[in-house]
Formats: structure tokens, C-alpha cells, sequence
């Protein structure tokens, strides 16, 4: 039993109203708001158990280190990996794909190897492979999805040639809702001996994720959209894929030894890890997975589909505005243009002042913005607290966003 | 008046018991407590005002980015710098320094170029120029310092030859405590047109930093010590640098556009900060660096040089302590080592047991550890809310471990 009342009590910032009505929170895909829990274990994590990890040997550093570590168990829980060695913490998936590009790619690809992304990619998976195109000549093939949004994943296999030495694919486009085969591409990758980094930015919050399943070489997630803390995330590297990086930030943690000639390296997860790390985020995080994994992944992603489907409905009912991203099995985000609307950013505002939270702009996709022949668009994403009755909320205020612009 | 007990009050953690004793914090130097006023922004940051930043346009993500952008003004207030768009967002400063190494010194330093450090440089200010040895053949030059742990800035500059393209320095040692001259290192560089990166990790914690005055090119601090959450920060990059810096991190924010076979940049500092960042951590750093600027800068390094003096003179007395780092005006940070004793951590353990947490290892100085001929240390490191009775109990402490061990 799915108790959504209950669920959204959970949630303090739900209870607020914005602009004289309750807020309709529907920016999801941006970041996801933070259950008391989460909220409580950075308190007190800051409050009564503070102190930096792993260089200590006093209780309170201690206790910091093993709630610290505790996490990367979580995580490899939640994404069904196999070692928690495998878990290198980040700050997000920005981050985590930028470790792949500087730690692994950089030194492995040389001018004229080739990284196949799909249009639908986050700019977080393309700007770092775009550096490897400017700084080494490395070059980017583009797999385009149809007029649904799908993308298939015999396309993106068949676009792997001799060349290619990585493909870099979303598991949930953050614009359209598609969710990517990804186990078909990785099958597909294996057998051609190429790595597949998967951004389970978007993909981790909505459904369950099983790295060992998929048959993927790095999974990226971000804490902040998994209801935990700004700041906090992580990737799965697959072990023998670690084998082949070589650090990326230097400082503290990362190192065995440092002398004036020479230098040595931790072993990994650590050797990824440099530095003081978000250790209250990172606890935080481990709750917030905790708090989804308690729901159940199924259950959150069962709801989640009840709303896609009443939002579908709904939202199909209104011929004045055009959703981009129509597959099926999509997951309830919903972008889209109105007819007769100057700019999206216009939409998001008169929703606003009706209490309804959603995002406008490029997403940080701007190569699906020109395959989709627009600048913009409004986005409508859905979370694990949201209900009908919102969705209901924000159909009402797109009619009036319509009455004033049609 | 700075009423050191008011101010202890502020400091929830600091009312707690470890093993059945109070809390003696000695290990500021690793991190730093937090006031309740940034444990309160955390938590009301995510329970009342949380939203991803600078892409929305709906209210909370507005009055989250006004909180979030407006940060820039108190950190450049906070280092003295006249321009806070030459603040980068960082988490921390190794991060910062990573930023400088990739985005700064990879693309401007050749094979043969050297950078001159010191040889008591946190390992975050020498792996990252160990990568730029490895990978790239830069040298680098080590200035040692003197018996007592000073630096004479003039070797620094002397230092300085024709094919040196940097001087990265600490401004305060976190192992010996050490105030460097960084002013007389940056007017000697300035001369040979060298630009200087200023470790600011320690010295913003305790004293008034100016970065103009000081005349370095950048400047990087680290929140976690600076009574702020763990994973904000900030690095002070002076403009003309900026220019001719490369983007480090690649993803959202940190692009203006971004197309299939073309990507340009932000502006700085967004051209340096990619994804979504630290948004409730770095609000927290506001409010971190608000409560330190209203004690007063100088009032909270009057209040550590009374630490420093009386701990001086009660380490002083034990002869069978040597403490590493005699220079008169250090800071209130004590290494030492015990006659005796087989390892610090045997020491560190035993202060534990009477709630006295200090910091046992290398601390990050690998070449420092080196040259002091040891392998670790204890450390003792004050903060603005230490107090005489607690350099007493540290001092009753040590006492007890000699007698174990003597």
C-alpha cells in the first residue's frame, strides 16, 4: 500500500504555499525535495557527530568514518552492484562523469577514436566528451531517437565501429521521459569489447536500477535528485575498468605516499577521492536511499506510471499543446510548447503564480533543443510524493496560461 | 569583549561527552565545528526554501539562487577581494587547486617548466603538480624551511628562475603552524611575472586574509574548516588569470551553448562551475563566514594568539614533548611528538579515553614528514572556541600517556 499522504508528510517544504497557494512541486527532473529523515541526519550529523573521516583516530571521527563508509553499502544496495569498492563517491553525476573522461578516457583515447552518444544526452554527458573532441581530436558520433523519442538500441549498437572506444548513454532522457534499453545496448557494446557508461541521473530516482544486470561498465547517479543532500552522489565502476584509470583530483585520501620525487596511490574507491569529501551529504544520502528503498523501487516507479498515465490523459486533452516525448513506457516527465505561448519561460511564470513549480529552458540539452527544432521548452517532472490531484492543479493553470496567451 | 563561553554556547557539538568526558575539540585543523546558525540554514535551506538554482523561474528556485548567488558577496568580503565574480565555487580546496592545476597550469605549462612549493605543503597543494610532473615533465622546486618552521619568502623568490611558471604556497602550515610571508613571496614573484597560488585551507581560519593586499593570483579556502558545512568553498581567482584559463569540470551551467559539433562558454566564474552545485552547503558557508566576520577577525586571531601563548608555555613544560614548529608568531596548531611513545596514534588513543580529540598521522605532508624525520605526529589544533582549561586538560592528558608509556 502505496500511502501517498503519508509520504508527503514526510516531506516539510510540502506543506508551504508559494505565491498565496500551495505548492504544486513538479521541477523533480531539476532536483527533488528532501524527506524530514534526510534532513534530521544532516542536523544531526553536524550537531552531535562531526568530525573529518579517515585520518582520525577519536571517537568522533570514528563514528563520522563508519556512518561515512557505512554509505557506499547503501549505494551498492541500491544499485544492485555486487562490491561496495566499487562505489567512488562524487558530488553529483557531473562529477562522476568527469572522473570517467579525465581518469579513464583521457589517457586511453587518442585522435580519431570515437565516443557514441545519443541526441538525448544531458550536457553533463556531452561537455566532457566534447573537451576529449577539442583537446585530443577524439571524435563524437550522434545516434538520433525518432519522433516519439524513442531510442533504439540497435541503432546505438550498429553505430559502433573499429573506432569506437566508449558509448555514453542516458538510461532516462531528463526532457522527454524515455527510458533507454540499456541492458540491449550494453549486450550489444560487450560483444564489440566497448565500454558503456550509463547516466543513471534520472533512471535511479524512477525505477529500480541493477548495474549488474544491465551489464554496464560506470553507472553515474546524483544524490540531490534522489531526495539527499545538494553536493552528494556516486558512481559504479566496474572493477577492472578502475584498473585501467588513473587518478583524477589530487590532494588528501587519494595517495599511499607522497615524497618530494614521487608519488603513490591508495587503493581504489579511494584512489578517486581526494581531499575533505561532503561527509554529512554523503550520510545523508545513504538515508535517502534508505527512505526509497523502505517504499520499495517497484512501488515508487508503480506510482510514478499512475501518474505518467492520468498526466498522459489529461495532458492529451489539450490541443493547444504539444508534449515532446510520447513512448509508452516513459516515465512521467512532460515537456512541453504551447501554441500561441512567446517562450516557455512565459509558461512557467503564470504557472507559478499559481503555486505549480516547473521548469523552463534547454534542460541542459541543447543538441535534443535542435533535433526537436525548438529553444525551449516547459517541463513538468514528477516524483515519488506528487498526485493526481496536482497534475490536476497544473492542467488548471496551463488554461489560463492558454486564456492569456491564445 | 569576546565572550568565549556566549560563544562555545553557539556551538552545539561542543556540549557533548566522548567516553564519559567533555569534549575537548583539538582537531580544528582537520575540520571545525559548526555554530547553530549554519546547522539552521542547512536544515531550513532544505525544509523551506530548496530548489535547484539558476535554470528555474518559478519561486523557489529563484529565492534559492538569490541566496545561493549572493554568497559570492560575502566571500569576497570575507578575503577582501573587490570583485565577486572573481569567486569560483568549489567544494573545498582541493578542488580549488585541481581547478588552477587543469584548467590553469595544464594547458600554460610545457615539458621542462617548473613550480617552486614548499616543503611543508598540504598534499593538496602538491599531488595535483605531481600529476603535472607525471603527465606532462613540469618540475618542481622545494624551498625548505628552517629549524624553528619558518619559510624565509626570500628563498621562495630566489627560488624563481627563468623557467618557473608558478609559485604554490601554503599561507599557514597545518602541521607546524607557520604564518608564510605570502605578501613578500607575491611582491618578489610579481617582479619575475610569476603568478602565486595561495593555499588559504588554514590561514582564512584564523587570521584576516586580504587578497589584494596580498597581491596573490589565487587565493582557495575550504568551508569545512571554516566553521561551514562540509563540501563548500570557494577560490579567489583574480581576474586577468581567469582569461587565460581553460573550463576544468564539463556540464550544465558552465556553457552557453552546446551543439553536436560546437560548445561555448559561460562567463566566469559559471565557466568554471559545472552541475548542479553545493546550492544548501554554500548558502551554509555564507552563514559560516557572516558569524566569524561578526566576532571579528581580528578579535578571533586576538583570542587564538592567547591560546597559542599559554599552550606554548604548558607544552614548554613538559621535556619529554617535542613540539615541531617554533616560530613566534605561529598559530595556535601544536605537533608533537613524545619520548617514549612508539606511535602517535598510541598517544592519540590514549587522549580519546579522556575526551581530548586530536589528530594522529602525517596529516597530509608527506614531504614535511620527510624532512622532520618522522613518519607522524600528534596535532593539537585550536579554533575561535578553545579555551585555556581545555589546553589544561590536553596537557593532563599527555600527562597520563607518559606515565603509560615512559
Amino acid at each position: 500500500m502505496y500511502d501517498i499522504e503519508a509520504i508527503r508528510a514526510d516531506f516539510p517544504i510540502l506543506a508551504r504555499e508559494v505565491n498565496g497557494k500551495p505548492l504544486v512541486y513538479l521541477d523533480n527532473g531539476a532536483s527533488a525535495q528532501k524527506p524530514q529523515v534526510v534532513i534530521d541526519a544532516v542536523t544531526r550529523g553536524y550537531a552531535e557527530e562531526y568530525a573529518n573521516v579517515h585520518r582520525g583516530l577519536h571517537y568522533l571521527s570514528n563514528l563520522a568514518t563508519e556512518k561515512y563508509e557505512g554509505v557506499r553499502e547503501t549505494v551498492a544496495r541500491f544499485l544492485g552492484a555486487m562490491d561496495p569498492e566499487e562505489i567512488v563517491y562524487t558530488t553529483g553525476t557531473t562529477m562522476g562523469i568527469n572522473l570517467v573522461a579525465y581518469g579513464w578516457a583521457m589517457p586511453n583515447l587518442e585522435a580519431g577514436d570515437e565516443i557514441v552518444l545519443s541526441v538525448m544526452e544531458h550536457h553533463a554527458n556531452i561537455v566532457p566528451w566534447h573537451f576529449l573532441r577539442e583537446r585530443q581530436g577524439v571524435k563524437i558520433k550522434w545516434v538520433d531517437v525518432d519522433s516519439t523519442g524513442y531510442l533504439d538500441p540497435q541503432k546505438v549498437v550498429d553505430a559502433i565501429g573499429p573506432k569506437t572506444k566508449l558509448v555514453a548513454v542516458t538510461h532516462l532522457s531528463n526532457v522527454l521521459g524515455t527510458v533507454v534499453d540499456v541492458k540491449a545496448i550494453c549486450d550489444g557494446a560487450r560483444e564489440k569489447g566497448v565500454p558503456v557508461l550509463v547516466d543513471g541521473s534520472q533512471a535511479a530516482v524512477h525505477m529500480p536500477v541493477n548495474v549488474e544486470e544491465i551489464g554496464c561498465d560506470f553507472y553515474a547517479i546524483t544524490g540531490h535528485k534522489l531526495y539527499g543532500p545538494s553536493a552528494s552522489g556516486a558512481i559504479w565502476i566496474r572493477r577492472s575498468r578502475m584498473d585501467e584509470m588513473r587518478p583524477f583530483l589530487g590532494g588528501g585520501d587519494m595517495i599511499r605516499e607522497v615524497h618530494k620525487d614521487e608519488v603513490t596511490w591508495n587503493d581504489p574507491p579511494m584512489k578517486f577521492e581526494a581531499g575533505t569529501p561532503g561527509i554529512v551529504q554523503q550520510i545523508g544520502l545513504g538515508v535517502a536511499l534508505d527512505y526509497m528503498m523502505g517504499l520499495g523501487m517497484e512501488n515508487i516507479a508503480a506510482h510514478e506510471a499512475r501518474l505518467r498515465d492520468y498526466a498522459v490523459s489529461k495532458l492529451g486533452g489539450l490541443n493547444w499543446l504539444s508534449v515532446q516525448g510520447t513512448t509508452p513506457d516513459k516515465a512521467a516527465i512532460f515537456s512541453f510548447t504551447m501554441e500561441g505561448a512567446g517562450h516557455a519561460h512565459d509558461i512557467s511564470t503564470i504557472l507559478d503564480k499559481k503555486g505549480v513549480a516547473v521548469r523552463a529552458g534547454h534542460h541542459c540539452a541543447g543538441p535534443l533543443m535542435d533535433h526537436l527544432g525548438v529553444t525551449a521548452t516547459c517541463r513538468a517532472s514528477m516524483g515519488l510524493y506528487n498526485t493526481e490531484g496536482e497534475i490536476d492543479a497544473l492542467v488548471d493553470a496551463l488554461e489560463l496560461a492558454h486564456e492569456l496567451f491564445g
